[in-house]
């Protein structure tokens, strides 16, 4: 029996809640060769993070992640921290070995990115950003039905991903509404989802326009009662893109997208078939054939739960639908797979960068209201 | 070029109307061998008639229906009365040879509908009972399919009739809630329509038990004000069915099913294969198949607008959705093609009969609250 | 009584096709003040119009629109011919006093279409241009809900249009894919008619951007067998605008989005409320509001068929379901109305004008790869 | 701080498996008073049952659950057996003061039930049956849209749970197909949990009759190689109910509904309002209210991820939908609080006898073919 993988995370918001319950859900369901170990969470507010670490089961609880990234007995690092604290956790942690699991988006902008994947691959680690929506089984699924050649040659994907949480321009605005923090508003941290799903299911990006808007310029201070602060990042993203094998895409964000809460969802169009998936039903895929005979065409509404499909098949039998939690468990099995030596992981810190890439050159699009194309991805 | 058919129009009402435009509409989109040319219309006021007439394009106006039925210069009868009146009328045209297109239910009793069915048979007319449904393009797609054999051996019906009018309890009560002319309430104006589209796509009944409920038993009279009058025939009923071929059925026909206005509906699983219809999205039709791949099962949403799809072909190009009103224009497409030998119209009289026959066998098994077993259908 | 209004139809494809039906079918249903007479109907391969006037029910034919437009006992022509003729035609009806019902795309660029609109405000006639979606009964109560303020402020709009016949390399070129009589592809064909529903649902355009694509660019011609032709249109397009009111919106028109026949659609985002639509489900609209407590918020599926509801009315009773054509026969019933002085008809020569300015503008933004502001609509 | 509650598990099969999980899950999520402590876990087979304890977490093995009842460091047992095993178990653990998590069927027939039920109220513990969908969010909202009289007198329940996992002939049989182990097929196993529903949702059921069908009547033993065997268990089965408020309902249950692993669903139609629900889609509740507009009634598509929704709120923020699983964790938080004093627990054994006579009643009736009525519950 393999020793276990000794973890340590860091960061104790939203995402570590979700990593954790992924550490800890592994176990049982996906067997893995090296059981992982919640060795240490670290978080600025140590009674605060002694809680977390009661609730979710971490052993231990330190207050400096420098202190964490060097320790011997810890084998993983798990990075659940707001964009702009990653970089240089990432870095120090590779430094010493540690394998990387590093919640999106992975940093502020594509050079810290870089220096991140440069630190990776010279560490020789497994380096894996969480888009986990990748790991839907129905998404995995779509992937499987695009290898098998039953699209033909993809000529369009359309994205969104909306949500509707700042629709009240007296909603607040906090760390996520200001630049310096979160580097952009739904650009960022929607539209980056989608764009690692194109590159996943369809390819390589190489020429992005873009529009964004600020609908409400200033809000209530979430820290200040009474004050107002100015907003001074988008509210809205649209994105059209050109593929590198002839392929265009949309992709469209936004908070403001009334009555949906966490609304990610695409079509995929080829020559010979089609797909579309939304993340509110996301047990399901929806399939189109030319192969079908003429008169018996139509989407397939493929409910995403049998033996046959990727992961699922791991929960429970045929008609059990799984939810959002479980892309985490999925991500964390492949990882864990990865440290291994049985598979290699993608997303990877390239794929992350590359990612950033294409976001930023939209922002430069968007400020000189024109094209841009994006040199092929850097190697290594 | 062969003659006109000249046709006569018994009833003004609702259903005068819907016939009245299915006989306009046949012959731009369907050019039938001989065209229809709309003769007479007969309603026993004649200024609301001939309002009528001039509204749809009726050349003649005329109050008395047994003046119309032994004309010479009449070749087909269309019979768009309550279902108390279409006996008498049915059989008088028939004794002078006109051809019938008789709406459903055709009579108030499994006793009036034979006596129609052998004059119409005697008479060696076409005879048609209007359930249009069957000629709702994905419903005759439906039958091909089940034709083909792609459904395997056919298990269950589920089929549901939901309307919601009668919900309020102070919704007055006109002749259809008053057993004399109405005979039931939704057990027949309902089920009739399901239990014909079962015996179609799934096969003969052969036993039936059922359950019928009156919910409000004294409404307002519609004719009276200040009057409250009972009602005696059912606001919902359920039936449990055998079917020849071993399948088992529900049916579930109900005007207090808040929320559906017209909800007809049905399921049918075969061992092999599934099917699923509903009126509210006339134009689609599920299909589920285990032909496909075990990874790419799902039930299709088939677009019934193709050139290869029954009907649709005649009307727009692929895409372009079709209404309510378009299946009584192929019932009477087919009804011209029967009247020019091309086919044989089905559901005929014997079919319309038939379909009494179960559902006075069913209200005698409610009363009795015991199933009840059907005698195969009258030859001739 | 009034007397009739005496209607020439020019063209006689597919848009002749479905006038035709129009006109027929608004007296019954719509009771005009004045019926519409099918008095002329104008095609060049005289044969064939002839045929054509039998099966519609036009009293007349004619090969040449010159006579047609001048004639005394004519009081409104049909345009209902390729966009490329329709300029010539629709100027010299309305200097003859003609009222105009125009087939969109009403003319080959903004210049044919604002000459057009001079000669109809000089002429005092009403000039219509047939987008029809505008009077499906869902879109209609689309327009009702935003102008009752049930949506506060709108944010976005999401259109598309997609289509997928030209999906298949070897489907052959006709003069639909020719820019000399087509002018451009579903840039023109599709979005038109959402940039003519945006207009109408959301406000006034100021700026666009557009890509568009032709992903296949030579086909077997249609008329000469074995020769192959250059295609000189877009495949697809996808435009980014803003609204003067602050919404910005997206739009997406394609032939090669496999398993959507005529995917018409829109979704509307406003700070309190959204909507929905889709032509394949066109009797169905969407709808959320924040005025419904927290839990028991979501897209009500709204079946647009009451007495209460835009148009619908004047068909069948609620649950009974409309298509495709019965848009058309709105658009007639209110050119009627129009004719008649009872209210204006919109969209109109200007607004038809204004729609090939956005798309023209949109033109020269995706040869720029540039947005592109666009001046107020020019009056008169 | 409260002391942990010491919980056995006997059981370690499916049910086994899905309780491990909501033991585990339902310390962070939840935060209950009184943690539960995973003290022992019960299996005849002991090598396996280790294996099993590893993988969930379960501390200490015991194979004879005769040990377990009467150890005083248990405080509770959960029953994860086949239903022909679990009564004995029960009493005697109620016996020996334990409070009982008991999953569905709680027992072979009702007299068996009323024994468990019995001893469970003499012993004063909580008693639970783990009729799980009770806790889905969505159905938890139902519930209180019906408390809060949204749907006015209700009038029809239509519940349905299809399957398909048996529609082909060559499917082996297993214990679940035999009587003496599983007392009847879908009958039993699926109707159970749609009479719970009904009667959580609707109210108690006084007069049942009942349809069951072995389509299949011999097929491959499971354990013999060759051999073939006779089933001796229902395939399907439909119900016709009447509610003593005056409702009425039907249920249908079937193992060969192809295309349907899972499909649990229900519709509630009241005087005022409707409620819809579907397993395959848990996240969501369709709501119809005549309280809404005329022009905007329709059914709503509420997502049930809000804070102000049942359970979720304890999950992930809104829109991040949840899985199958997620029910069975707020039964056993529920459980926990009812161990605490803080609520009673329902279902208890008298709700799980209830539903036994039910359906013992309703294979009475099928045998006879006629009603049987109910008498009222028994009291403790």
């Amino acid at each position: 029996m393999k020793s276990n993988l000794r973890v340590a995370l860091i960061g104790t918001q939203f995402m570590g809640r979700a990593h954790s319950n992924a550490w800890r859900q592994v176990q049982p369901f996906f067997e893995p060769e090296r059981a992982p170990e919640l060795a240490v969470v670290c978080g600025r507010d140590l009674a605060k993070t002694e809680a977390f670490a009661r609730q979710w089961g971490w052993k231990e609880t330190v207050a400096d992640w420098r202190e964490v990234v060097k320790r011997d007995d810890i084998d993983a690092v798990d990075l659940s921290l707001p964009q702009h604290l990653q970089a240089e956790v990432a870095i120090a942690a590779a430094r010493h070995g540690k394998h990387l699991f590093c919640e999106k988006p992975m940093a502020m902008n594509p050079a810290e990115a870089h220096a991140m994947s440069r630190a990776a691959i010279e560490a020789g680690i497994v380096h894996a950003v969480n888009y986990n929506y990748r790991r839907a089984p129905a998404v995995a699924l779509a992937r499987q039905i695009i290898d098998e050649g039953r699209l033909g040659t993809i000529r369009h994907w359309r994205g969104a991903y909306l949500q509707d949480w700042l629709r009240d321009p007296e909603t607040a605005s906090g760390w996520k509404l200001q630049k310096q923090f979160a580097g952009s508003g739904p650009h960022g941290d929607l539209n980056s989802h989608s764009v690692d799903l194109a590159r996943y299911l369809v390819g390589e990006i190489v020429k992005v326009s873009c529009h964004r808007r600020t609908f409400i310029d200033e809000r209530p201070s979430a820290d200040e009662p009474g004050k107002r602060v100015a907003v001074d990042i988008d509210d809205a993203s649209q994105l059209h893109v050109s593929f590198a094998n002839g392929a265009m895409g949309s992709f469209e964000a936004s908070r403001f997208a009334t009555g949906n809460r966490n609304a990610n969802q695409f079509e995929i169009y080829g020559s010979r078939g089609a797909l579309r998936w939304h993340l509110e039903d996301l047990n399901r895929l929806e399939f189109y054939s030319d192969d079908d005979p003429p008169h018996l065409r139509g989407f397939r509404q493929i409910l995403v739960t049998e033996p046959c499909h990727p992961y699922v098949g791991r929960w429970w039998p045929p008609g059990h639908v799984i939810g959002y939690e479980h892309t985490f468990v999925h991500s964390i099995a492949d990882f864990l797979a990865a440290v291994a030596g049985q598979s290699d992981y993608r997303p990877d810190f390239r794929d992350g960068a590359r990612v950033l890439e294409i976001l930023d050159a939209a922002m430069k699009a968007d400020e000189s209201s024109a094209s841009v194309e994006l040199a092929p991805p850097q190697q290594g």
